[in-house]
């Protein structure tokens, strides 16, 4: 430019042409502005037109050239913080430009401009600390694995030697015909270890070991998951169904079988009109006084079994649930066991079975339906150890009530509520291992001048995939505790176990769909791509918030119980307990609520794990008291009890999960307790807190209603969330590497070490 | 019993029978009370005590006769309100008992019982409203359609006839070699019917219809996902970047056979280490001055093209974006039409073609990754619309800057985030038809005594589905607006529209993620088989929240756009700007929020399109401000730019978030001022409440956060959410059967009418 003062435009015109298009306001406004400044040339006021005519902007090379004059004037002149200050040094006369200050600044207020935000975007970016947070060790990860593993230490380093064998090499042929095969294969060698009799009795050549068996099932599920469901059905619904309803010369005449998939068999109780509401299956076992028989039938196409795993190919004999009649008397839901194929896969005469065909997961899993027509089978096949027909032709059974007995019959199988949970555990664990692994090492954007970022050094990201890592941890320990509980039961706990096992049913397996759905979109392309295995884990998984009992329904039952046993505290409480219940919450409530307590910000409260305790279970009972009271009044205003319970369906299912919470927090916290080494405990601490916190963030809106807190408080653990993920992050690699899932389970290009 | 005063003891007997076990606590509170009876002979108190014998419970037969007894009392005696009148009416002497009411009342509470809720137990339950709600119809389904479907009414009922034809049978074949061949041919039908080209100027045989091509994308979407894709990136990508980045030559040259078929292409721009930010591109376009030619190259494995539709089998061209290098400068991204294979399919010499394989979900589409080693084209293959290489090997270009230059080629090719938005529309409406048709026929449990109730009919099954529904509806109506926004757009509206793309784009497909996820647990296990179609519809759409650019990143370009777009505000409004911004915004505070208002809980206000509208606006408007405000505190506090926007990334999600619900709400609105029709008006209004108020149930916690409700608003909201999906209820299966989806694309068994 001819006159150096003219110079001080430099910015301002390379501002208006580089970051938007030059709008016809800009165009007026600077046109205005220079038009204004008499002190300049008429043929200087054309100059600096012509440098702002939209019909003709400048070249590519003038605008490298403003761009090197402006870096070159802020290498040199560190102290620069305005663009005023810019023009000036750029005008050779520093500070001597044509304009005054606050002109200056009413014009890049004009434009829109953030003068040091401008000035930021020209410095070299060194210092950024969101490109520096990377991957470090803060810990032994071996003694993570050994605490998550804990007793069950050998049988999972079995399991994962077992299936890092070649044989087990993913199967890749979409033929689910193909798949079927290979996972039938893959169970055989499994039962050749003697993984699948884990459970049975030693004399029928069982392990005798529940523990063991749930672990199994666990570290089974890093591989593929249609083996984990075709070996559940066979070894655990098929197998536990004949041990727990059945008796001694049930035993003797199968188990063995089943344990060495010697008699694949199945569990046929779901029908297609009856899926949650089991209690109201159609299909009968009529006994048949002259040979001493039952007749099994379907009487109708919905009454069919549906979904049966191991029907459509394999099974060669079903516990089959049905309403035993004699002489015409409808003695409720008994189960049976009914041949289906001979050894050679001859299906029986009678029986029908169809091919559920391809479904949107676990295709490697031969789920059939079955009917019966008139089908005869001997009397010893009635699994006879809650009811049976005696030697006259009478039912006979210590459970008088047919509700009641089936509820019992069904609560022997809470198994299954405790094996699916722990798989979809293990799913969402190989989720993370590869999104968080990824997310590591792939870069995107980055600070002005500097390169790429690892993805997981993003807010959003961590957001994404950090949480979800503190709650896999915290749901590890309350499985494990829904473990201790099962093994550990006595007749007096059976109904809160039952309750607590289909809650965590549901928590954990919600909690897998949630979290492989961020994995999912955290891996972005290779995530959909089937190699990277999200594909698999989240189709497969898909179902578990479905099978062995809907979520919804679930959740229901648990919510349920909490309310039963609240009543039954009153009623142990004698008459005053209600008012005394409701004066100590108000108590509680007083301390808790008090106005510094509500808005108590600091960072040591927000941490510490008493405070989060204590708002996880004034939650817990806050919603339940108001359940049950809502319930009450609908019931009282003259509800049907059947509608009241649909009124406030929404809120029972608030009731489990505040209890549900509640578990998992207080299990996390007391596994953490007993550990020793400072730098495990330290980083579990703190995913702990961000279990803990994210929580209550989710449920903020509860707890500002409720009174408990005040929004500056559940603005600063929002914060505080934030902070947690950011502290995390270095160590989220070493946390997943934890879980110690074998790399040929992995498999996924992505999440390759 | 021999003494029938002791029939007053029935009804409490059957209740710890048949309910519940009989636990020691039990038993010992009723010994204790059954003794303490001084009244009762030790000869009738052995009796008594002789049924609560834990070890030798009541036969079936007993408990049966007692329940029998219970009822036929309670049939008779309609007046009888309590267990203590219950059981004075089955001692015979009525009321005349051992015991006096509050000693009952007592004993009652110990053992938790309920009595009201027993007595209603007992009673026959015809009066359930659970069980009355039911399908009816209250308006005229075809004007609704008519209306959904405005003036793309004849082209939509073309693709539909098209697409409903024999040959267009769903592929069931799970090998994708047979199911992208099927595609295919379906590709080449519509080609044949003249849909491809729809968009293209019609001297090159197209329709020149943009709406109508947009129309037919969504229309396409009711069938196979893969083929609405395999259709977009043929006639979508591939033929609009020739047209909009390309000129006369390349219209001339391409584009009759690119809407034929006669040349299928691709659109090649991401690469494996670029997806998100394609600015940083590495694969280059070498201009060669001595024989006029570009050599493309790829210089490192990551900067393959990966992820590219038609490229793994049918692509015989591609739009390639690659940085334009002349004389080891360096000008930016660009784009070039380079040759893949022949007509033959044989892949050209340089060109390495790999196959993406199987994928989650769209494996009717061809997705591979291309390789280019040193390939040669001819100088006029560069689509120079927006930048050439002159006679003298010059670089030229009307936008001077690369970064600028680049994001509008892109800006050009937006209509890909209206049609991606549209298509994800199109797979929730087929989701929620399928789960509402259900849900409408599938009964589960019901009223003691009662059939089975259709799950619609239940609350959580209504919070599932119908929200979605309103939402749906609502978004249909927003994308319209985008869609005429965009058709009808002028240069200074570009880049609101670009933005306001990208945000629906993210806001529909998130949307229909959600939505179909809860329809495959609506409709239970048979949600699970692929023959109803979730499958598909879910692991098709799985990868919209990715493809056409991420759903988070795009949300932050939203985002960004709104900032930039309220800085100039300012600077519109002058320095005093910001000043009256903050001063108008805490008038409309004032208003908003005074304790009348934040604490209104009347039908009317809450139902009040007005005080939605407000509340959406409020929201908007104070996330953006204090996001700016945010930033700017930062930056000033002397953090680097880069850095404060990924500390409030967080943030600037729920910058677009509320922008674009404010946007998807008004949209809703004012499309439902323009219906005559009063029945559709009110069902529409119903569902535009529903909408609003499921979104500021959603958003409450921030509501009370901000103090705009307090807590007895938020719940009233909720209620009424409650309230609006059960008016909706026997709407819904009209609702969804106004969308018109072609019977043989649902296709699902479940969903047949």
């Amino acid at each position: 430019m001819k006159n150096t003062k003219l110079q001080a435009f430099i910015p301002l015109f390379y501002l208006v042409w580089s970051d938007d298009h030059l709008t016809q306001k800009e165009f007026a406004t600077l046109k205005e502005f220079i038009v204004s400044k008499t002190g300049i040339s008429v043929e200087d006021q054309d100059f600096l037109l012509s440098k702002i005519d939209i019909s003709n902007p400048p070249s590519r090379n003038e605008l490298a050239q403003w761009k090197s004059d402006i870096e070159k004037i802020i290498q040199n002149k560190p102290f620069i913080k305005s663009v005023f200050e810019l023009a000036g040094a750029l005008s050779e006369k520093d500070s001597d430009i044509y304009v005054s200050e606050s002109d200056f600044l009413q014009l890049e207020n004009d434009l829109g401009i953030l003068g040091e935000e401008v000035i930021q975007n020209f410095k070299t970016k060194a210092n950024s600390f969101t490109a520096n947070s990377q991957t470090t060790s803060n810990f032994d990860i071996q003694k993570i694995t050994a605490l998550l593993d804990g007793r069950e230490a050998a049988i999972i380093k079995k399991v994962k030697s077992v299936i890092s064998r070649p044989e087990f090499a993913y199967e890749t042929s979409t033929d689910i015909h193909v798949f079927r095969e290979t996972v039938y294969k893959w169970c055989k060698i499994l039962a050749d270890e003697n993984l699948g009799n884990m459970a049975y009795p030693k004399q029928y050549g069982g392990g005798e070991n529940i523990a063991d068996y749930f672990a199994i099932m666990e570290t089974l599920s890093y591989h593929d998951l249609s083996l984990v469901i075709k070996f559940g059905v066979q070894f655990g619904l098929w197998g536990m169904s004949v041990q727990s309803l059945g008796t001694e010369k049930h035993y003797a005449k199968y188990l063995k079988d089943i344990g060495s998939l010697k008699l694949p068999g199945c569990f046929a109780m779901t029908e297609t009109h009856h899926g949650s509401n089991v209690k109201g299956l159609e299909t009968t076992a009529t006994y048949n006084h002259n040979d001493q028989t039952f007749t099994i039938h379907t009487p109708n196409k919905n009454a069919q079994k549906e979904y049966i795993g191991n029907a459509a190919v394999h099974g060669q004999m079903a516990t089959v649930f049905a309403k035993l009649i004699i002489d015409d008397h409808d003695y409720g839901v008994n189960a049976f066991v009914v041949p289906l194929r001979d050894s050679n896969g001859k299906v029986v005469d009678g029986v029908t079975i169809g091919d559920c065909g391809h479904k949107m997961g676990l295709n490697g899993v031969d789920n059939g339906t079955i009917s019966f027509d008139q089908v005869k089978i001997p009397k010893e096949n009635m699994l006879d150890r809650f009811a049976s027909v005696n030697e006259k032709g009478e039912f006979e059974s210590p459970i008088p009530s047919d509700n009641r007995r089936f509820f019992t019959m069904l609560g022997t199988l809470v198994g299954g509520r405790i094996g699916i949970p722990r798989s979809a555990l293990a799913a969402a664990k190989s989720g993370l291992t590869i999104a968080i692994r990824y997310s590591d090492q792939r870069r995107q954007f980055g600070p002005e001048g500097g390169a790429e970022v690892p993805i997981l050094n993003y807010r959003m990201h961590q957001r994404r995939l950090l949480p979800p890592l503190a709650k896999t941890y915290a749901v590890h320990f309350a499985l494990q505790y829904l473990t201790n509980r099962f093994l550990n039961k006595t007749e007096a706990e059976m109904q809160e176990i039952e309750a607590l096992a289909a809650g965590m049913k549901s928590y954990s397996t919600w909690s897998t769909r949630d979290i492989l759905q961020e994995c999912r979109e955290a891996c972005g392309g290779k995530g959909y791509l089937s190699e990277n295995r999200i594909d698999a884990l989240k189709n497969d998984t898909e179902i578990y918030t479905t099978f062995e009992g809907d979520n919804t329904v679930l959740m229901q039952l648990t919510a349920k119980n909490r309310l039963s046993e609240f009543r039954k505290s009153f009623g142990e409480m004698g008459s005053l307990g209600i008012i005394n219940y409701v004066y100590e919450n108000a108590k509680t409530a007083i301390s808790e609520k008090n106005p510094i307590a509500t808005r108590k910000t600091d960072e040591e409260h927000l941490l510490d794990g008493e405070f989060h305790l204590q708002a996880f279970v004034h939650r817990e009972k806050t919603i339940l008291a108001s359940a049950a009271r809502r319930i009450k009044k609908l019931v009282d205003s003259g509800l049907e009890p059947y509608d009241a319970v649909n009124v406030v369906q929404h809120q029972m299912i608030d009731v489990s999960q505040a209890y549900l919470e509640r578990v998992v927090l207080e299990q996390f916290q007391k596994a953490i307790e007993t550990i020793e080494d400072q730098q495990v405990k330290n980083i579990l601490q703190k995913l702990n807190q961000l279990y803990a916190l994210s929580q209550i963030e989710k449920n903020k809106a509860w707890y500002l209603e409720d009174g408990y807190m005040e929004a500056v408080k559940t603005k600063a653990i929002r914060k505080m969330v934030n902070q947690l993920c950011w502290d995390i992050r270095p160590d989220a690699v070493a946390l997943v590497n934890a879980f110690d899932i074998p790399e040929s389970c992995l498999a996924a290009p992505i999440a390759a070490l």
